[in-house]
């Protein structure tokens, strides 16, 4: 088969986004559409008369996954496209979606194109992806590769008491385990950056070799609860004061690591939080992510070397892993592929790594799995003002039509 | 009239503080005994009746306040003597109660002894010293020396919705304003250290010269929220990592100031505390006690003089005062009067200052007022485990009689 010159329609794919973007579309502009809620079922309904209309067949698995296919010419393992489109509260009109949208402009293309494709393509819309109604995210793709027990997750609730079974049996997208993702021949997510560095470095496309691996601390400092006002400074067991020493040392330790090391201090709790009561306890998270083991390993010495008790404010200091996940990295095979098309289509592209998690972080183990990343302006994600340049998602879904083509032609 | 050498009864002082304790008791023998509630209603019954058993007359004020007095052979302003009866949740056995019992024991040796008193001795209760269950604390004797408007207190809602005035009409002890606190030869308030010096220093009598001024003021960092993950360190904003570090530049300022400033940071809160996410804001409280108004001066420069923003993590810091507080002296000669009689009944001694509030600090703008600290052990106070060794709540007291002899001797 002839590889052919064909771009995809911008105009389009915008229009495309936009209409998505009316199911929970929030007052700023901004889409609150939680998994299994009824914007979701909505968006769903939608997405499968799309797919209808360019002659798509739809079927659906025992978690609530659509999967949408173009028949190839050949029996083959299908080419997967897609993401999820599913959001957190007051997100945004890019992240997920754009993976999906991407996957209809692409078979759109090859259609008004008169491509019959060699093997079949697929369009998947992972079910819950974000989590944000049912813990854990990645829920389906996680059930799929046999990372989550799915007798466990069906029991998940939100916070009204609904079950993730309930909710997904409302919605009429409890499907059949049959259905579900075996095998393909390439599954390719094209999702926005969700950090700073492609629009820092004016770059359009990010070939994503890998979701770096993390670990995930809780340290908690005990002191003693006193009197502010009568405790003088050196009989104090200041729990802050010893923390925020223990902040300063692990800093310096840290920032000495590795300059692609990422560590956050994110959830801080002070007890008992007076103004006029010393404070006898401090519990903080620290999680800190790397591509190479070598550095996650290098953090754990940290934590483990941290000292028992600060002496200076008799304090104790007491370090629990709450959880760590390994890199995962992609096909490689893959990712090159998508390197060549944004080559050959003249667009500024680099590798880097995934710090946040994605779907394709667990279809990994099940078939060759790469990413693309397009720019998100300001590094913002999960907020109503999380936008990419429509141009740049033009040019992210011509990526992935190249790629198509690539593997269609092999 | 000639100074006699007489002692009060330790055994009975231990009895009546137990015997008060009974209203209220907790499980792990500490006291809940809020302002106005049902024990607090007991307890002034009870005190009421003790004081009739020794001929005292009763008279209650607007705010609850009791005032028993014993009769004078002169009809001079009286030697006042007492503290409070309420305490906070779980708290101790011996916080206020011991001012009153104090003056219990003292009236109650001066009758054994057949002493009839020079100028009348009145042992007063003042209401809601703690302000546990409404603020602010120290609410009579505000409303008494005019810092806090009647009308307004009175209006006061605890957790439940109930107003002061509908407690107070409720206990029964909504009185006159005409007995109000007017003049006194002088106002004596034994109390508990509720601080680790005497103990540590092995004194037994705290003269207390001051309750220390202070300062408070609210610290707000701002950065940026950003995924944990995706956001490379250079490009962070991040309002945890800021706060550290400015934490840790006002600890070394107001280290320098003066060996007896204390400063506290009890309440901090971190958002959006989630670990996942790098903070975009950080608001903490800053106090700072010195009984040298230039001393909180100069914790006043280094809060003014703390950057407005943070150039290296791009925060903006904005420090905003939220009360301060003059240092309150008490009268010398009574101060005086007190070492001498801690001096003359042999017991170690010295002069320090309060750093927790008193309503002795109101009211010594009234009359001629002073304080006696008592050791606490551990310098534990307002929990259950509060504790003054029985020998030692009796050295005060006997402190307490010998000025009150030294008083009516003059």
């Amino acid at each position: 088969m002839q590889r052919q010159k064909i771009l995809i329609n911008g105009e389009r794919l915008r229009n495309q986004l936009e209409l998505f973007a009316n199911y929970g579309r929030t007052e700023n502009n901004g889409v609150t559409r939680l998994s299994l809620s009824q914007e979701d079922r909505a968006v769903r309904d939608y997405f499968c008369d799309c797919c209808k209309e360019l002659g798509m067949s739809i079927a659906v698995d025992d978690m609530g996954c659509i999967y949408a296919t173009l028949k190839g010419i050949e029996q083959q393992p299908p080419i997967l496209l897609g993401s999820h489109l599913d959001t957190v509260k007051k997100g945004g009109r890019f992240d997920g979606v754009l993976g999906v949208a991407a996957g209809l402009e692409v078979v759109r293309t090859l259609v008004e194109n008169n491509i019959k494709p060699r093997v079949p393509i697929t369009i998947v819309n992972f079910t819950n992806e974000e989590g944000a109604r049912f813990e854990p995210s990645m829920m389906a793709s996680g059930v799929l590769s046999g990372k989550f027990e799915k007798s466990i997750m069906l029991k998940k609730t939100d916070t009204a008491g609904i079950t993730f079974e309930e909710a997904l049996q409302a919605t009429g997208y409890a499907g059949e385990a049959k259905n579900r993702l075996k095998e393909a021949t390439a599954f390719l997510e094209l999702h926005i950056e969700q950090g700073p560095i492609l629009e820092k470095e004016n770059i359009t496309i990010g070939v994503v070799e890998c979701v770096v691996g993390m670990v995930c601390y809780e340290i908690e400092v005990t002191g003693e609860s006193n009197h502010a006002g009568t405790t003088p400074m050196g009989m104090r067991k200041d729990a802050l004061f010893a923390t925020n020493n223990l902040i300063s040392e692990i800093c310096q330790r840290l920032g000495a690591i590795d300059d692609e090391l990422v560590y956050t201090i994110g959830r801080v709790n002070v007890f008992p939080n007076i103004h006029t009561v010393i404070p006898n306890k401090v519990v903080f998270t620290l999680e800190a992510r790397h591509k190479n083991p070598d550095m996650i390993s290098s953090v754990e010495e940290v934590i483990q070397g941290l000292p028992q008790s600060i002496a200076k404010a008799d304090c104790e200091v007491k370090a629990v892993k709450l959880w760590d996940r390994d890199t995962v990295w992609f096909d490689k095979d893959t990712c090159n592929a998508l390197e060549q098309s944004a080559e050959s289509l003249g667009y500024s592209h680099k590798r880097m790594v995934s710090g946040a998690g994605h779907d394709a972080q667990f279809i990994a183990s099940l078939v060759p799995t790469a990413m693309l990343f397009v720019p998100s302006v300001n590094g913002k994600s999960h907020c109503e003002e999380e936008l990419t340049a429509w141009e740049d998602c033009e040019k992210g879904v011509n990526v992935l039509l190249d790629t198509v083509l690539a593997l269609l032609a092999n």
